[in-house]
């Protein structure tokens, strides 16, 4: 007998994030069905894991209760467009890593969807079903896009099921969400590549590239990544990627210019290097405290906006816990 | 009975690079000698570990046949001042992270100096004797600076000795140090430092740092390092930082006015992408074959602009790694 408190789920995109929740909630005891474009990607996960895979999204929706889109960015129009020919009726959220974009395309495409904009903190530089694993979401950071009144029914049933699982749920505004991933995700995606091609480029980079140790290491992890995944994280969210570019760049560019006007750097430009270790030195904060918080838009919003997550939700209020 | 082959060693300075080269001659047999400025370190290195402990630097360097400086680059004019004073004339090599520097200071100060400069490819955003240990150096690869046939004895000892203890020697002028270093230290610490900033910056940082996850963990990890170090590495190496900075600016630049001429990135700037990752993929390269190579300077400089390491050095010729 199936926990009637666990809905039935359907994974649409089996990839490395896909894959993982398709993992993660056969593991929790969700009845969960997952489907994928790749038939090769289908058959490995019939074979070899718990849950049901089908052969189209029409027949994954067709029980489900919550649906998560979990392809690519540039494949999400096409997902939408099949979930509106099921006359899929469920909550619908997604792990895309852009949130206006797909926002947008709800809008267009199915206006009256139960939808919940959603973005779990994990990855790697790797792709595909062979990559994931039941532990990458295990306890991550996962955020639940709010934007309005009328969704705040449909993020309550969405954050519950989220919290279920284990993870950290962060309200946030898409602007909000965007913004935020645009400076802790595809920035640093940009300055791993900028980084990478710097140390290996013209005659001296053989020696560069053999001598590159630890800090090279992790600056550069994801220079790794699928170059055509990362492209498309910039273009649908380039207006607060130029924005957060930018911010760098002025950084990297007074450090350049008070090491020109040496020998010693201004207090300025030393003081980046200060600022910068009293935050990294006490990142990641954990929770001091949780509170009860009021089931409104404004009052969980607030929590990500503290630096905060949501741990359980109930009826009348949710649980928050706060750095 | 000592192995007649392991030089006596004077280690100056037991931090973090210092304490774990200290451990790691000991480990191997050599018979070694330690300093630090700081009584209480030398105190609680003389307690827990194997090797004499000195308390001053004429002491230390009595017997020595290689002295090696584990100081800030800060503080290597007062030590060579010092190694001077105590009429030391073994062999002299280092482990700061600029190279230039130094040379200038022992010709200045000690011009009849055996001097090898070096810097062994290791560290942590930790630092001190606390954070040491003897895994630290093992198997990491060790710059040695050899820059015109007079060095070439005392550099093919050098070299021999940092070969014995299982480290990767890699040849290079002091000008080619510097500016590798700067690709690939200097300038991602630079890097970590704006990147951390710009994530934790305004009412929108707390957010950010609460979803922030491997990508940033990884590309900041090093912003956590002691700021007056590494904004001394940036003012002692600033010729090569900032033309390094220049290189990474430039393409950050180039990827922000592509996502601003949007939507779609030019192929110029997605290349970006695709060529970081091809590198990335591949490093860091494994030795494909090794080589007797001639015990020449312009030989044995070669082998580390092709990307090569010594991993053996005999009377009349070394044994290359090529990747």
């Amino acid at each position: 007998m199936r926990n009637p408190t666990l809905p039935r789920v359907a994974v649409l995109g089996l990839g490395l994030v896909g894959g993982s929740l398709f993992q993660l909630l056969h593991h929790h005891g969700h009845p969960v069905v997952g489907y994928d474009v790749d038939a090769a990607t289908r058959k490995l996960v019939a074979q070899h894991h718990g849950g049901r895979v089908c052969d189209s999204i029409c027949e994954a929706v067709a029980q489900a209760e919550l649906t998560v889109i979990a392809v690519p960015v540039w494949a999400v129009g096409q997902v939408i467009d099949e979930i509106g020919r099921a006359d899929y009726s469920g909550l619908l959220t997604d792990v895309v890593s852009v949130k206006a974009p797909i926002d947008q395309l709800i809008r267009q495409q199915l206006p009256a969807a139960r939808w919940v904009g959603g973005h779990p903190m994990a990855g790697s530089e790797k792709t595909g079903f062979v990559a994931s694993s039941a532990t990458l979401l295990a306890d991550c950071p996962w955020v639940l896009c709010l934007n309005q009144l009328e969704q705040l029914d449909d993020w309550c049933d969405v954050a519950r099921h989220i919290t279920q699982l284990g993870c950290r749920v962060i309200p946030a505004t898409t602007v909000e969400h965007d913004e935020a991933v645009a400076r802790i995700s595809h920035v640093p995606h940009a300055m791993a590549a900028a980084l990478t091609n710097t140390a290996a480029s013209g005659a001296a980079g053989a020696l560069a590239l053999s001598i590159a140790a630890g800090s090279f290491r992790d600056a550069t992890r994801v220079a790794a990544a699928e170059p055509n995944v990362v492209a498309a994280w910039c273009e649908a969210n380039s207006v607060a990627v130029v924005s957060q570019l930018d911010a760098v760049i002025a950084q990297l560019v007074q450090l350049r210019d008070a090491l020109r006007t040496g020998p010693e750097l201004a207090a300025s430009a030393r003081d980046l290097f200060s600022r910068a270790q009293r935050i990294r030195q006490t990142w990641p904060r954990e929770a001091a405290h949780t509170t009860r918080v009021a089931r409104t838009v404004g009052a969980i919003g607030g929590v990500g906006r503290a630096g905060g997550w949501i741990i359980q939700v109930e009826q009348d209020h949710v649980v928050a816990a706060l750095p």
